[in-house]
C-alpha cells in the first residue's frame, strides 16, 4: 500500500481534494505541506471516515479522550461520551481504555465515523500482566493489531529513552513522569535496564505503521506534570529526540505528529510551541492543555483553553480536550460536553491569529454585522453553541436588545445617531 | 480631607501596613506606588471596607458588575448575587442598576464590606429623562452626591470627547459604540453639539473627587466592540486621552484607574495592554475581557478569562468578571459565580507571571508537593475552589488516585522507582 506522504511526492491524491477545499486552501498546496510532514491527515485505510487535515494553513482540530478505566468501566457510557463529543464539536477522538474487553470496546469506537487514535502500551501491559514483564514482542504485537483493526493513529511514547531517564535524574522534578505511558516505559527501563524498544527499534515500528498507513503520534512522555517542573531537562531532551524521530519517520514515508507540554507558566506556552515546532522542522503539534495554574482543579478545562489558545495562536495544531474532572475523576457525559466546548473555542481563537487576523474569520465579520443589525437569528447562525445560547437568552422575555441592558442598548442608541450624521458630512 | 496621593507624598499613612503585608510589598514601596500613581487603593472614607490595593507589584484583583435593568428588577436578586460573588472571592463589586429606586438599591450594595464602583451617568440620565435633556449639574450632581454616599470608584467617560467622535467619523467601525455610558455622551454630544462635560470641565470633576478621596476609573468608552473593531482610531485616540487625564488627576491628587479594551483578538491583547500602560505612564488597568472571539455566545466567560490571563500576565491589574449570560441576558447567580470563579483563574494566571514565574508563587509549588505526595487534603487545601473539586473528586469512590486513572496512577507508578533509583545513583 502506498502511503499518503509517498502519494503526495509523487502527484495529488484525488481524496486531498475535499480536505483542501474544506481548510480553503490549494490542494497542491495540502500535498506538498503532507509530503514534507507539515500537515498530515491521520485516515487508516481499513476504515472509511470523516477525515481531517492537522498541521500548517489547516483549521485548528480538536480531539476528545474517551475510554474505561478500572475505578469505572462501562462500555454503553463510553459510547454515550464519544457521541456527545462528536455532537459537540470534536474532529477526533482518542479512546485511553485500561479496563474492561479492549478489543471490543475499540471495535465500537472504531464504528464512529471519525479519526480515532489509542495509546497502544495500555493493552499491551494488559497483556504482559506488569511493567516489568513487557517484552518488545507483546508491544509490536499489540501495535500491528490495532493497525489492522483500523485505528488511524497511534500514540507512542518512543522519545521516553535513556537520554530522558538520565534528564530526569540529573535534573529531578517535583512530579517525576505524570503521562501513564511514559510511566509505564520509565518502569520498564528500570526494571530491565535496557533501551525503550520504540526508541531501539524505531525502523521496525515505522515498517509496522507504513503497512497500514497509521499515524504516529510521538508521545510526549516527559511532559511536565506540574508548573514547578517546567524547566527541567527532561521536557528539552525529549522534544530534540522527537525532532530526530519525526525526520525519521517522514524519511520513511509514514505521517507524524508531535505531542507537547503539560503544564507550564502562561509566559512561556508560546516559546515551546516554537521549540517543539523548530526542531521537528514543523510538524504537526498535539497539545494537551497547556494547563498554565495547577491550582484551579475543577476548572482545568478553562485554564487548558487559556493554555490552548494561547498555543494554537502561536502554532499548535490539534488541541486534546481538558474535561473539568480532569485530575480528580473519570469525566461523564456533561464533562465531555463542557470540556470540548471550551477547546473549540481555544482552536477558534487560535484560527483567528493563523488565518492572519479577523479579515481572514469571515464568521467574525457576519457576527459584528449581526450584532450591529441587533439581528437575533443572523446571530444564532455564527454562533459556536447557538443552542445553548438561544436558552440563556430566551430565559428573559426582551428580543430585540436583550435584559442585560434592556432599552439602554449602547448599540441601538449610537446606530441610527452616527448613521444619519455621517450622512451629514 | 487629605487625599490619600498625598499623604503618600509626604509620608506612609498607617492604613497602608495591612495592605502591604497582604501583597507581600514593603509599605514605603506601596506608598511610593500610589504617590506616582502606580496603585490605587479605592476606598471612600465614608465607609469601612475590606480596602484592596490594585496595580504595580499587586496581585491582580477581581470586579463583579450587578445591577437590576428595565427588564429584570429585583434588588434582593442582585443582593444574592453580590453576596455569592462575594462568597466566590471578587475583591470587588459595581453597581450598575439602572432601574427601580437607585439610591435604595446602592445603599444596600454600599453595606457590602468591598470596595464598590458605580457609572454615575446611568443615574444622571434617569433624573434628566433622555440623554438630550441632561445638563452638567445634573451630572455633577448626581456624582457628588454618590461620592458622599460612600462610593469608592466612580466610572466616568471623560475620554469620550469630540476627539473620539472625530475618530469614530474618520475611521468607522461596525458597532459603533458598545459602552452604555460612552453611548449617552456621544448622543448628548450629536444632540447638543457640545463637549463631554466631564472632559471640558475635569478640573472641576476632580475638586468633586477629592473631596471625598474618590477614585476616578476612567472610562473606556470607545472600546471596540467586535474584533472586526479593534484596529479603528476611536480605541487609540481614547487611550491618549486618558493618558493625558490620567495625569491631570494625579497632579490633582485624585486616585485613577484607566479602563480597557474590549473586543481584540489575542494575539493584540498584550501589546494593546503595553500600550495603555504607557501612554497613561504605568496607572492601575481595569479590563472588562478583554474578548478574543465574538462567536462564543454562552462562554464569554471563558473568552474573556483566555484575554484576561493573557492581559494580567502582560500587566493588567484589575479584571472585571464576564458572565456566562454577556450578550444574551442579566446573569443570574449561577452566573455570577461560574463567571466570578473563572476570572479568579485568569487573575491568577496572570500572577504567575507578575511574581516572576513559578518560584513566586508558593500556592503553585504546595500544590505539585502535594500531588506528588498524593496527598488530596492538602491538595485542597491549595485549590481556588476547594468544595467544588471535592464534588466532583467524591463522585466515584477511588481516594488514593481518582478514578481517572485507578491504579494507573503515572505519580504513583514512577515516584518511588525514581526516589529509590536516585538514592542509589
Amino acid at each position: 500500500m502506498h502511503s499518503l506522504v509517498r502519494q503526495c511526492r509523487i502527484g495529488l491524491p484525488p481524496e486531498l481534494n475535499g480536505l483542501a477545499e474544506a481548510e480553503g486552501i490549494p490542494p497542491q498546496r495540502m500535498a506538498g505541506a503532507i509530503a514534507c510532514g507539515h500537515i498530515a491527515v491521520p485516515a487508516n485505510p481499513r476504515r472509511t471516515i470523516r477525515p481531517v487535515a492537522i498541521g500548517e494553513g489547516c483549521r485548528v482540530k480538536v480531539n476528545v479522550n474517551i475510554g474505561t478505566s478500572q475505578g469505572l468501566c462501562d462500555l454503553d457510557l463510553e459510547m454515550r461520551k464519544a457521541e456527545a463529543a462528536i455532537s459537540a464539536g470534536t474532529d477526533a477522538l482518542m479512546d485511553l481504555s485500561t479496563a474492561g474487553d479492549l478489543k471490543a470496546i475499540r471495535k465500537r469506537i472504531l464504528s464512529l465515523p471519525v479519526p480515532v487514535g489509542t495509546v497502544p502500551i495500555y493493552e499491551a501491559i494488559r497483556r504482559a500482566g506488569s511493567a516489568a514483564d513487557l517484552t518488545a514482542d507483546i508491544l509490536f504485537s499489540v501495535i500491528r493489531e490495532q493497525c489492522r483493526e483500523g485505528v488511524d493513529f497511534l500514540t507512542l511514547h518512543c522519545g521516553v529513552n535513556h537520554d530522558a531517564l538520565e534528564a530526569l535524574r540529573i535534573d529531578p522534578r517535583m512530579l517525576g513522569v505524570v503521562s501513564r505511558g511514559g510511566a509505564f516505559h520509565v518502569a520498564w527501563m528500570v526494571a530491565t535496564g535496557e533501551e525503550n524498544p520504540l526508541y531501539a527499534e524505531y525502523d521496525y515500528l515505522l515498517e509496522i505503521l507504513k503497512e497500514d498507513d497509521v499515524t504516529i503520534s510521538l508521545g510526549d512522555g516527559m511532559r511536565p506534570g506540574a508548573l514547578v517542573d517546567s524547566g527541567r531537562l527532561a521536557k528539552t531532551t525529549e522534544y530534540l529526540t522527537l525532532g530526530k524521530l519525526a525526520r525519521g519517520a517522514l524519511d520513511a514515508g509514514v505521517q507524524r505528529m508531535i505531542e507537547g507540554p503539560g503544564h507550564i507558566p502562561i509566559n512561556e506556552v508560546a516559546w515551546n510551541v516554537k521549540v517543539i515546532k523548530e526542531v521537528t522542522d514543523n510538524a504537526p503539534l498535539y497539545l494537551l492543555g497547556p494547563l498554565v495554574t495547577d491550582i484551579a482543579t475543577g476548572y482545568d478545562h478553562v485554564v487548558g483553553a487559556i493554555g490552548g489558545a494561547i498555543a494554537a495562536s502561536a502554532g499548535a495544531d490539534f488541541l486534546c480536550m481538558v474535561s473539568p474532572a480532569e485530575h480528580l475523576a473519570l469525566p461523564n457525559v456533561e464533562d465531555i460536553i463542557e470540556g470540548t466546548r471550551v477547546a473549540r473555542i481555544a482552536a477558534h481563537v487560535g484560527d483567528i491569529t493563523r488565518r492572519g487576523g479577523v479579515t481572514g474569520s469571515p464568521e467574525e465579520i457576519r457576527m459584528a454585522v449581526a450584532r450591529r443589525d441587533l439581528d437575533w437569528e443572523a446571530q444564532y447562525a455564527e454562533m459556536l453553541f447557538p443552542d445553548y445560547a438561544r436558552s440563556i437568552h430566551d430565559r428573559d422575555s426582551e428580543r430585540e436588545t436583550c435584559s442585560m441592558c434592556g432599552d439602554l442598548c449602547a448599540v441601538k442608541m449610537v446606530r441610527d445617531l452616527l448613521c444619519t450624521d455621517q450622512k451629514r458630512d
